[in-house]
């Protein structure tokens, strides 16, 4: 796992991050108190009786994609404030569409909470997300009060929206995958950069705009976000095969039993023989995935070196990430660079 | 009906706000032609197999938001032209809101076809609209690149995403309704000005904005817009029990059929005898309304005189909105205000 925001920056910036989005979540209440509990819940703050969480118990996620934009922001200015109020709309943002995708996938968890669908119901879910993503705008548009020029709020807002574009359009094509459309090796790729590392690029770009880097700078972190997110996906599909179950908390090989079409599956069908492509198209066609198809499956992987492709392919984002950075040349936090470096580290091995 | 666009303006308008509409979303299809496709689908540009409607039978609706702001903004500047980003921003973010309401209420059909939801399921229809929310969103912004002063754009984001959580916060109210929370009418008319009226409040105020008001102006058409969008819902609500068919197009006492808790139904409640409460509650409380059921409701409707409370509700919005109007004072464009006061009378007398 890579170190947290807290052991990053060393200062308090896990607890001024959640300061920042819980008033943001909270002003949501003056339209309906509702709206901003099931938002406080899906965050982690309120239980499902919108009672408070002990400290100790809160479950907020990873916290990469802030992270990235603060870290992107000192780099180039020498302080992560300037891009304070942008990470926390990414993290809203990013949490809009996750209540959305989880009534998309009927998921029943999520962080090992129920999901806001599942306990409000798809209609209220739906409102949830909505208000989250408007919250999320606004709290984007408050850096102009808070001594961001008037012009650079407007320009990261026009592509906060254009990577709100993206992120759905990946969406589409991953619930047409899983309708049975079948994915080849270039088209997941594109829905992966859409759905998963569009709003990764956003944030290292957009955190190096707000500390005022010229537009080739800004490029090369969009560069170093865009790879760090496919490489961070392409990890998480390796995981959902070969994971161990004590690491990741899921079954093994679960991704194969939800038969979703993720790398190692798109990888294994651009070699496969015929024989095996009826074998894969057989054992998926069915309504439920058996233990001895697993093994098959798993077995069709091991014959066609599929693990190895799809490490290599997740260390080639990762290396292409790293180069990014090394392109930015001179920067006021070279400190910041380097946390970087090394949460690109951290993320290309990690177990779960 | 209201007069449209072009009659008002006598100018080819309707066409220009197609123009900048078709191309916001157009714009969508470089993240995903699917969703470019679904919302040129839902907006009547295409049919479901995604080939062009022809001109004539081209299904818009009423465009009310946008003429509103159209007219405010030539009101105070003499010309409709500065508000016209704007307004076709707030008729994309209606349509994102009837994209996912037709999914939280399960409708079948909108504007005589078939829902989003209905023909490319729940999943699809939460990505259609979350995208048109954020190309939305991303034409308002525009504005700042066809003369709009950057600080006038970035007010009139914030109060836009601030009126879609109001919007929402009435759609969390009117599902709680459904789900059988009590409505008196007080929380009834909280819950409309928030899900109806708040954005025609917004067309209102921001088209003077976009026209160069002072505050004090754009407050009076924001106070104008929030009566005016009051009383549509209550003449709609009147209409919902006793519209004509042959004018509505609707089954008479649809919305007593539909067991919805409106203006009626919590004027009802208002003055209804315990027996008549008890009578009521066990007529919503079956699975199916009978017609001998609606006649014993529009019998006591009768007997509480609740068609003219009613209806005397839906004149005093319409007369709020037109003093309202005439508190402006002095404007640049006169024929836009007799404009407006024409749209009121239109709105306050409508068969459908």
């Amino acid at each position: 796992m890579p170190p947290t925001l807290d052991a990053t920056f060393n200062l308090d910036f896990d607890s001024r991050l959640d300061d920042v989005m819980l008033q943001a979540v909270d002003e949501m209440a003056s339209s309906s108190p509702m709206l901003a509990s099931m938002g406080k819940y899906h965050l982690g703050w309120l239980d499902r009786n919108f009672d408070p969480v002990d400290a100790s118990l809160l479950e907020k996620g990873k916290r990469i994609r802030p992270k990235i934009a603060l870290l992107s922001c000192m780099a180039v200015s020498g302080k992560p404030e300037p891009a304070l109020l942008i990470a926390a709309a990414i993290e809203l943002l990013h949490n809009f569409t996750l209540i959305h995708d989880d009534i998309q996938d009927a998921s029943p968890l999520r962080r090992h909470r129920e999901t806001v669908w599942s306990i409000w119901g798809v209609g209220q879910a739906i409102n949830a997300g909505d208000a989250l993503f408007a919250a999320s705008h606004r709290l984007l548009l408050s850096a102009a009060n808070h001594g961001a020029p008037a012009e650079t709020v407007l320009t990261l807002a026009a592509a906060f929206d254009q990577m709100t574009i993206d992120i759905v359009g990946g969406q589409v094509m991953d619930l047409q995958f899983e309708d049975g459309v079948p994915a080849t090796v270039e088209l997941y790729l594109q829905m992966i950069r859409r759905k998963t590392a569009a709003i990764v690029e956003f944030a290292a770009w957009a955190g190096a705009v707000a500390g005022g880097s010229t537009d080739t700078q800004a490029t090369q972190f969009g560069q170093f976000g865009k790879s760090l997110g496919t490489g961070f996906q392409l990890r998480d599909d390796v995981l959902g095969v070969w994971g161990k179950s004590s690491e990741t908390g899921k079954p093994e090989a679960d991704d194969i039993r939800r038969k979703k079409q993720s790398l190692p599956i798109v990888l294994l069908r651009e070699t496969a023989t015929v024989a095996e492509q009826e074998a894969l198209s057989g054992i998926f066609s069915q309504p439920l995935v058996t233990e001895p198809d697993i093994d098959a499956i798993l077995m069709m992987l091991e014959t066609r070196q599929v693990r190895a492709r799809a490490n290599n392919l997740v260390l080639e984002y990762h290396l292409r990430a790293d180069q990014a950075l090394e392109r930015v040349g001179a920067v006021s936090g070279p400190e910041a660079i380097e946390a970087l470096h090394a949460l690109v580290a951290a993320l290309s091995s990690r177990q779960h």
